[in-house]
């Protein structure tokens, strides 16, 4: 019998990411003991009766003493005064990790009140659905999805290791990044996206009656996929783009910038500058489709797109 | 044995969309003839070799001679001299329908061509993928998707009906709607997000190289939808921009007033505006999985949302 990884963990939060991770947890070591703590009765009485849970807290310096390994699954926004919360109760040795969508602000907020002794290897996981709370997760989440951990430079590397092994335990192909390297790719790859897709089902939202339901009924021609996007968490969101402001804007700045310059060629009639983007794009969409073809999951395209 | 509900049908274009009507045909009235019109003989090649056509034409006219119906599966920006090389060689009580994702303007182009006794029935089914050509197309294409027919007033009912039918033989829903209204719903649900992704996947194109690369490497966090969206024909979606300008136009300005106002909220750490409207978004989603639960096809969502 091998020991496991970590013999004592305490999940701050327990969302869809992180009783996904419990679950894989209790899988690959069914030895460890998993404290959970959240703000409502109801979420821990519900992880309890999933049995994601050995023990349910609603203080989290209560929850974290002991731990060997600490997963924040909050909305970033609750971050630094967690830090505050658990800084005098953790255990020397402790590994402090999180599965936050921005790393660079994670690191301002934590690092300052986790004592000498105790490593933090910030992490995010790139995988989830639209779906939140922890009824929602389930243990095949992270398989064949990228992690990506952001460990300050002088972390020990045995902490980084740890925290590598366990989510290639969760079937997750582990990158190591510099935290501001990854809000930019991020940026670009995610919060920009989602910003857009909140943005466009809210443009609908604003129609007269008659447009939305309609706009609704015939979403399959591209909308859809928008709807779907812009039913993630609202409050995790939120503080996304509080926290990765500043690559956010830089990026939201060019998109708006080339949007400008294609609306400006549709109102003046200049069918070639469309058609040369249009053709430009696919180069992208060859890279991605190759990339997933040699290396991780390939899922069939959705299949509604005659305009 | 009951009678083809058309005896000779003409294809003007054999990609996607056309060649999977063609397959339909082949399927529910085999002893149809179908005649396929198309510029490059290669195309007209593999339109026969895969048994969809009777017959091949680089004429449109010569086409069209003897046929009961007359598909137009082109790009839009060509329906103009289709229907002028056309028009004198049409037979009296043909139908003229086409699959163009956009109505009024197809109306402008036709409509004006066809002689008395031609009707003309403008079609737009709501299927795709992002594959063009014949060899992409298949039957099922149009199972459980909506095919939209915007006739003008005085078409005769019976050419509608017939068109209809050839349509719930495919396996789609048919909906009866005036042309521009079908323009203003599909600018927001398909052609704005068409645009969007195009140009955020241009956006992404114009970084950096090793910013690029690694764009392409964390994709499925959002971005890999949009690069799939922006894999599309881009001479049809050159022509649909074309085509649809004034209420592409339309959205566009409302979009892009919505999104400087996030802009701005992000800027100033607004966090309350944001999550107002990410709770508000959820909304449309709610809507248009219910709807869909009720009545047409039901995916599965993809699953890459954790930010």
């Amino acid at each position: 019998m091998t020991s496991p990884l970590f013999g004592r963990i305490a999940f701050i939060g327990i969302g869809l990411i992180g009783s996904s991770l419990a679950r894989v947890i209790r899988r690959t070591d069914p030895a460890t003991h998993i404290g959970v703590c959240a703000r409502s009765q109801a979420t821990l009485d519900t992880a309890m009766r999933l049995g994601l849970a050995d023990a349910a807290f609603t203080d989290p310096a209560a929850c974290v003493q002991n731990a060997d390994l600490v997963v924040i699954c909050t909305p970033i926004g609750a971050y630094k005064a967690i830090a505050q919360a658990i800084s005098g109760a953790l255990k020397p040795g402790a590994v402090v990790t999180d599965v936050g969508s921005v790393k660079s602000a994670v690191i301002r907020d934590v690092a300052p009140y986790l004592p000498d002794g105790v490593a933090f290897v910030p992490g995010h996981p790139i995988a989830g659905t639209e779906h939140s709370g922890p009824e929602a997760g389930f243990a095949e989440l992270f398989e064949n999805h990228w992690v990506i951990l952001t460990p300050p430079r002088d972390t020990d590397p045995d902490a980084v290791a740890r925290v590598g092994r366990l989510w290639r335990n969760a079937g997750s192909t582990v990158e190591i990044m510099a935290a501001d390297h990854h809000d930019r790719v991020l940026a670009i790859t995610s919060h920009l996206p989602h910003l857009i897709a909140y943005t466009i089902v809210g443009t609908a939202t604003d129609l007269e009656e008659d447009t939305k339901r309609e706009v609704i009924k015939f979403s399959a021609s591209g909308f859809r996929d928008f709807t779907r996007i812009a039913a993630s968490d609202p409050v995790m969101w939120r503080d996304i783009f509080m926290n990765n402001k500043d690559a956010v804007l830089d990026i939201l700045g060019r998109f708006s910038e080339d949007l400008t310059a294609l609306q400006r060629a549709i109102r003046r009639g200049e069918g070639d500058t469309l058609q040369e983007l249009f053709t430009r794009t696919r180069e992208i969409r060859r890279g991605v489709i190759d990339y997933r073809q040699d290396k991780i999951d390939v899922k069939t395209p959705d299949a509604d797109d005659n305009g």
